[in-house]
């Protein structure tokens, strides 16, 4: 018996029609045998609606609530496209998160996956089910409430399925046809990768490339399942030949040097100046962040003159207001002293990834010369050991994702 | 410690802003002294949107899988109705039926609750919750699956809690203010009941008075449940002596004798003409339209001529058709024998309803002869103690109502 996990997202079941095309491959993949596990989200615009009453009744809302309403559309998406199967006569049922039951941390809005028991669904396909079809997203904490996996948990639940279940593989279908070198909708030029690796596919993810969740790439990882990211709106023949393969990097024979060129519109440049330099200031300056709850990305620390240093930091622009609060409070509690705090919130991320760089020199300077060649001005730099990444002003962001993408050739395979 | 059970109906909880309203009413309980178990239905419309897109995949579904799909609108509910309460301070929480648990048979579509246990909620409420809301018409199977009580059930679930919980007394939130001698779209005399006995309401639910599920009225009578209708729409002061209260017959001093008129529209007149008498024929003929799913209301036998009869029933329009194939596959497979079968699917029906009755002769005349005042031909009468039913045209339906409101003075108090 050999199990396959489909995740189909809110596009790919946004409709009853819809969900009759989606049923139709997972019937090709029972006529195949397998043993299926379909991971459903909520039909395209559900979840939106419900966070919307949540926020419309409760700005700062209690978490467990919050996970009790949004987590209802993968429900409803699940119970249909089991009654979907079944008029295709393909034995099959739904379960609900708590039913699996997928045990996940108290953390609500964000909880992680503890474990997948498997005995349940396995009896029945023992039994002669052919479709275990589950609500994506949700989970059950140990106090019995219904937690949730945070936005696009679909994914991460499917891959936690595929580990579980030992799956052959775990097909992500969704409105793309797979993973590009970068967003087509800024560069005309862009080319879609048959193999992505997983580190790569994990910087990508991180930075903004929104067609898998960051977590899901993390867990395949971890468990090296076979990840393959294709589209539910083609119908053609052949299938298994497209989409996009995230996979171990030994499973990659030969790749640019640079894979993909990821970017994020809405960030927030944060500079305080002249911040009074002491041992333990990054701590004062980043703990206050951190328990207000915004996500820092890049850092740079200027060179201190006459004890004192300039601090620059990165974080989503929708944050920079909690962000000058915690500072502001931290100032007036004495953990830290600066003179001013300027908040730019015109920049943009730009990356260019690729396990290649490893054993490549020179991408930077290829990166920064095809930058300054169309006179793009480079805010603030960081990089990894895969990833060079720049701030830039915003309105800069498409010349500067097209001038890179050319740069590095990315228009032509390997 | 008093509990006090408050049901909301779809349409007392359709927007964000109703379920501020309706949360403020349970506010001004809980400053009375009260805790407080709030039942919620979906949001309204929402079960309908549900059941939609559950025929439209599968028109003879899996009645599993719809539960887990229609199920899911009051958990959006109640998950929004605890948050509306914490952010006006008062502690509360919600439980889905399968937190609870409420434990039904593993009828889908129409379970029986089987028991609703109090512990958990009990030990929240001693630890200084003020608000449980329960997410309405749906339980938990033997099995694990989730069940649903049938559309209305939502009233059911609130009789079982205020039964479980002993509370002081069950509150139904609706769209109208209370129960009516009949429903004043068709009569403009009409007028509000004070009270109204379990027995009473019993018939006129049954009858097709929207106004509560007929399973709830069985089970308040039951366990002697004091429940109230009254409307969520109302804002004005001495709120408490508004509404209906239905009670048990003991509980009511004075009453007319009928207490109100109901009505019915969607029914259909089917007669077997010439069908061969038998010991045993009214088995024949309606086993196999129970087996069919044909609700059966009224049977009239004529006197039998030369060992035939005529046999009338009466049934929901849109059964007809399946009560005309069952009634044709009985004849064919020899279990009956009959000349031809009629249906008139033009026809209404007009109850008149009162505790009264057991204890005053005449009504049955007084209808009669107010119907006949109007020519309304009447085509097939039944009666019960406290109830007369009589099928006529269904273009008379709407004379007739105001005939009788009229003729036992239901426009004023007894």
């Amino acid at each position: 018996m050999s199990i396959l996990v489909m995740k189909f997202g809110g596009t790919s079941v946004a409709t009853t029609d819809r969900i009759r095309r989606a049923a139709k491959r997972v019937a090709r993949e029972v006529a195949n045998g397998h043993d299926v596990i379909v991971i459903v989200s909520a039909m395209a615009g559900e979840t939106n609606k419900l966070v919307g009453y949540v926020n419309d009744i409760a700005p700062f809302y209690d978490a467990r609530e919050y996970d009790a309403v949004v987590s209802s559309g993968e429900n409803v998406t699940a119970g249909l496209m089991a009654l979907q199967l079944q008029e295709m006569e393909i034995p099959a049922r739904s379960w609900q998160g708590w039913q699996v039951p997928l045990l996940t941390t108290s953390a609500h809005g964000a909880a992680r996956i503890e474990d997948v028991p498997t005995h349940n669904i396995l009896q029945k396909f023992a039994e002669g089910m052919k479709v275990a079809v589950i609500a994506g997203f949700q989970g059950i904490s140990p106090e019995g409430r219904i937690t949730t996996l945070g936005r696009g948990g679909s994914d991460t639940s499917a891959v936690a399925f595929a580990a579980a279940f030992d799956a052959v593989r775990c097909d992500i279908y969704t409105d793309v046809d797979g993973v590009y070198t970068t967003d087509p909708r800024i560069c005309a030029r862009t080319r879609r990768l048959d193999r992505i690796a997983f580190e790569e596919m994990l910087e990508l993810a991180s930075l903004g490339a929104k067609v898998l969740q960051t977590r899901s790439v993390e867990l395949a990882m971890r468990y090296n399942v076979k990840l393959r990211v294709l589209s539910s709106f083609e119908d053609g023949e052949g299938e298994t030949t497209t989409g996009t393969l995230v996979c171990a990097e030994e499973d990659i024979v030969e790749s640019n040097v640079v894979a993909g060129v990821a970017f994020s519109r809405d960030e927030a440049k944060m500079t305080l100046i002249s911040v009074a330099d002491r041992p333990g200031i990054a701590a004062a300056i980043f703990g206050p962040l951190s328990e207000a709850g915004v996500n820092v990305d890049m850092i740079v620390q200027n060179i201190a003159e006459g004890g004192r240093t300039d601090m620059t930091f990165s974080c989503p622009v929708d944050q920079v207001k909690r962000a000058e609060r915690a500072m502001n409070e931290a100032k007036a509690a004495g953990g830290i002293d600066f003179h001013d705090l300027i908040a730019d919130t015109e920049v943009a991320k730009v990356s260019v990834v690729g396990i290649g760089m490893r054993s490549h020199a020179g991408v930077a300077a290829t990166m920064f010369k095809a930058l300054a060649a169309e006179n793009v001005n480079i805010k603030v730099i960081t990089t990894s050991e895969i990833k060079i990444s720049v701030l830039i002003d915003r309105k800069y962001m498409e010349l500067a994702v097209q001038a890179l993408h050319d740069a590095f050739g990315l228009d032509r395979a390997a």
